[in-house]
């Protein structure tokens, strides 16, 4: 039976060591605000990197996600789950804890309803990878960044600061941890702030650069799971467009090359990057 | 003509390499939150300090504010000024910009009211020094520190980010420049977080900095306005009296040690100090 164990032991050792890249396409990983832009990226190439892998991939509304649901059908049967979550209303989300039970007292996730997340858990497990794409940016009438003080609005910053919970479980890949990679910007560094401007934006991004660091204080502690951060550079977006006026040339990235810069992160992510800040080209950013 | 110009530059020069400290107490300077804690120790402090200076302080209820009243008694008419300001309660707020005009893009002040903004402006003119004392920490049943994820609301994220906008003017003390001091607190600190817990206060009071950071870049382009985090210490206060328990012996100060320390503080900030965070004792504190 000792020898059982410690064969088991080794094995997951050996495991633990194996680079993730190699296994990185096998597990499950979602992606929060898969739709377009950086989040649909993520699924595409999550997909793509190996046919084992699943991806459970979340938006406002999964019926009218075409490309979502393209590539759904692009894939053998089961690699693909789609479920609707919009962050932006309560009554289509439910706060589990990364366990896949509601409590009061353990970092948390808001997963699409009670239902789906029963779904998820008995389907795929636990997860091997979150990754947290729907950065709110600008919603038209709704949300714009601002430029100075006076625009911001109370429901702004409450609106981009929330709904970026995540979760995490035992890792079932070769990682030998789960990650949650949190899209944050280098706007939210606040030693890096030197132009001013897009104050609620920043707050909120900086303030989920705390939550996060806060909720990696608690994995560090007693759970196999790491989270980071993750700074895509400036993409094309439908998310950027009217923001890409002043990006200085060949400094705004196609969603194909910030996302295979970003994953490339998240392959090297060793489990002492627990709570760090990494830009697309793996440079930690300030806080 | 050229001659006048000359001597007056020069004054202006010699007064603003004069120690504040020595002129602290002239001047206009509001304290926001001043019925209790840090923000009414402010306020006795500031009347203490000379014959001249005037002080604006709000709070909730200002009726019920015994200690501002006591203190409004003691000094001679129109030094302290007593006004409602209830950072919760929007219909008790007026959001003016630094000149004391409504303007959409401009870096705004949460004022008692568009009428008792009016009356600041014409009583005092604009403000040497802000001091936004009033840190929500815990309302009961309403706000409570969380020391996991799973506590943490949506609207305590909210209420204690929100609150802390500030004014700014012209100088007419011995700085030369007007002074903005938020309260912050060291739990803000992203890199500093090595504890966890307290979710939303850390990312409320990181989303301050923040907030403060990008204010300070504003003011640095233009204005001759300075603003400054602090970090109070732990302060034997209503506000911190339910988490005194872990303190160590000797680390909770007083009122009246750590509002000392601070105006030390505010006296030795140079206008090339706009953006940073200081601790009671004057050393930065890191992002």
């Amino acid at each position: 039976m000792r020898g059982v164990m410690m064969a088991a032991a080794v094995a997951r050792l050996a495991v633990a060591t194996r680079a993730f890249s190699t296994t990185a396409g096998g597990g499950v990983s979602m992606v929060q605000g898969a739709s377009r832009g950086i989040g649909l990226e993520f699924v595409r190439q999550l997909l793509q990197r190996s046919e084992q892998g699943r991806v459970v991939a979340t938006c406002r509304a999964p019926d009218s996600a075409t490309e979502l649901l393209k590539l759904k059908e692009e894939h053998a049967p089961g690699r693909l789950t789609v479920l609707p979550l919009d962050v932006t209303d309560e009554s289509t989300i439910e706060v589990c804890n990364y366990k896949g039970k509601l409590m009061s007292n353990a970092p948390c996730l808001v997963l699409p309803s009670q239902a789906a997340a029963t779904t998820i858990g008995e389907s795929h497990g636990s997860l091997d990878l979150l990754i947290n794409a729907s950065g709110i940016l600008s919603i038209p009438n709704m949300l714009q960044p601002e430029t100075t003080l006076g625009k911001v609005q109370k429901s702004s910053l409450l609106l981009a600061t929330c709904g970026h919970y995540w979760v995490g479980g035992r890792s079932e890949t070769g990682r030998g941890f789960s990650l949650v990679a949190n899209m944050s910007a280098r706007v939210s560094s606040i030693g890096d702030n030197g132009l001013g401007g897009w104050h609620s934006y920043r707050a909120s991004k900086t303030a989920l650069n705390q939550l996060t660091k806060t909720i990696s204080v608690e994995f560090g502690r007693k759970d196999n799971i790491a989270c980071i951060l993750l700074h895509p550079g400036t993409v094309d977006t439908d998310l950027s467009r009217p923001f890409q006026r002043n990006v200085p040339k060949g400094k705004l990235f196609t969603r194909e090359f910030s996302v295979q810069k970003l994953l490339s992160v998240i392959d090297n992510t060793k489990k002492s990057d627990n709570g760090k800040f990494f830009a697309w080209d793996g440079q930690e950013i300030p806080w």
